[in-house]
């Protein structure tokens, strides 16, 4: 005991997943455990926003480890991401405790979501390390365990997540590659403030709110427009799709109990802005908010330095980080 | 012709009738013409914002004539203003054309509506003038076919518009005088600009949202609970009512198609103090919007100054209006 060779007491691999921007969006699950969505949901990843994730199986560990951005991770996320490993373990058959080493390179505290980006990379790298093979759905399917929508962030480019009815059938596939439409997103950041409810509950309180049935209802419709507007690059359809999509989510938000009115003035100031940038002069861009004030503009890759320029104009209080579309998770080659 | 005596020539009453603010929205018809509302609402009358509207029947006319705070009245309300008289006439057996003079005390242009009160007292001085009886009821009903929310400024206090399935069925009644309660609405104006889309065009609109049937079969149940509030003065569960109401209203509006976003970033920031006003510091205060971006601020008179005073602290682009619970519409003394 403790004296084989290293090979055998550690396994390691790293992996990089992207955050992602859902454009018909996941919010309310038919099974809290096993987080199967209310509705199938739509998104591309960002190129420029990912997590980077070592994970080593250790048998000489006596529990889970993590830091994230080189620090101790607090103890609800340490408690979440011990949870996923006891999952990953079943799977794999390990019976290893893990360090797990994970950075974002964005900034933390932006009201940017890690959760998916991170699940989804600390998935990649569990299985790699424990050398267990896996299809994509299947990485998708294990990854949404840990966070919803850390299964878009498993495929590459334009992702649907199918909502299913059991944990195999619940998961993310590419519909279209990046390089196939060149969108931006433009992330207006108007709070660093932590957000007061997050995802995680807030998806708890959807079924409290009386308009979420008839949002779920008419998801589908909105699914296949969007794939469809993006499949024929129609801006104009996809951008009328997207904005409603966000406005239903928030319209559910708003009259949950309790209410969460996640918009800020400020949001509100660069929603209508959007519309007048589109409408009157013809900028090819739209809005999207999650479970957050920031504003996500998504554009065509030409008219994104427009668009930066004026959120900049429009207040003191926005800060701007761009993304285009990015890659599926993976893993990454030893330092 | 034209020789006979004045008093068969000419027939002339005033009335008055006050604005009021729901409680449980009215938004969407089931019936355009006949104004039947999609689902039955609630209000209080406003004490301190009314019209006073003097109607002159007189067979020397050869067209309706129209004044509103002393100017002829534009196209479109003169159109609208005929059109009830109309049906006025149709009622009351009246044949000849009207002179109306309608003033309001509070100014126009402030996003605060007229057309309840003004469609109120029109009703009323043109059936007092054709020296015509009718029920309260029948009153608020008539009022109605001029503008929906009109047919709750008839009766007095706090009001309950039954939706009906027909212009009999539809019209306001009283279920508590003004001094049951002593609520006051400190009304925020955030912005003097006229709307780009008035209510009526609105109510057009409420059918596309796929959130409105939910808004509209969940109504009977605010309905039955904002009464049950205001009959026990109990504000805490009548603010929570008041504001999911609300939100449910401008939940539709925002996920119609077009998508109508009648808050201003500035409304938003007064419905987020509103709540902690109410939720940090025990002000007896809720929000509520109409279609538009000023922001009504219930509370109990006593917490009126405190409110007020807030408000103006807020932002330098607020301005403040009072008022309290308003009698019914009513025909006046000769001057």
């Amino acid at each position: 005991m403790g004296s084989g060779p290293l090979v055998e007491a550690r396994k390691t691999a790293t992996a990089r997943a992207h955050s992602n921007i859902a454009f018909v969006k996941y919010w309310g699950n038919r099974d809290h455990s096993l987080r199967l969505p209310a509705n199938s949901s739509i998104s591309m990843n960002l190129s420029a926003l990912h997590t980077t994730t070592i994970v080593d199986w250790n048998r000489r560990l006596g529990e889970d480890l993590l830091t994230i951005n080189g620090k101790a991770a607090g103890e609800g996320t340490l408690r979440r991401v011990r949870e996923h490993l006891d999952v990953l373990r079943r799977r794999f058959g390990m019976d290893a405790f893990a360090s797990v080493a994970s950075r974002n390179n964005f900034p933390m505290g932006t009201g940017i979501a890690s959760s998916a980006s991170a699940f989804a990379a600390l998935t990649v790298a569990a299985a790699a390390a424990a050398r267990f093979e896996l299809t994509e759905r299947e990485m998708s399917a294990l990854a949404r365990l840990g966070s919803g929508s850390a299964a878009r962030s498993v495929p590459a480019g334009y992702v649907e997540w199918l909502a299913g009815s059991s944990h195999e059938t619940s998961f993310a596939e590419a519909f279209a590659p990046p390089q196939h439409w060149d969108l931006v997103d433009v992330i207006a950041i108007v709070s660093r403030e932590h957000k007061h409810v997050g995802s995680s509950a807030g998806h708890m309180t959807a079924a409290s709110s009386a308009l979420q049935p008839a949002r779920v209802a008419s998801a589908r419709a909105r699914i296949d427009a969007v794939k469809q507007s993006i499949m024929r690059r129609d801006f104009d359809r996809f951008a009328s799709i997207v904005e409603e999509d966000s406005n239903l989510m928030h319209a559910v938000m708003m009259t949950s109990r309790p209410p969460l009115l996640y918009w800020e003035p400020l949001s509100l100031m660069i929603m209508k802005a959007v519309r007048r940038w589109r409408q009157q002069e013809g900028i090819a861009v739209c809005y999207t908010l999650d479970a957050g004030p920031n504003v996500h503009c998504i554009c065509l890759a030409s008219d994104a330095g427009a668009v930066s320029g004026r959120l900049l104009a429009l207040s003191e209080g926005i800060e701007v980080m761009q993304s285009g579309v990015g890659a599926g998770a993976g893993v990454m080659p030893p330092a």
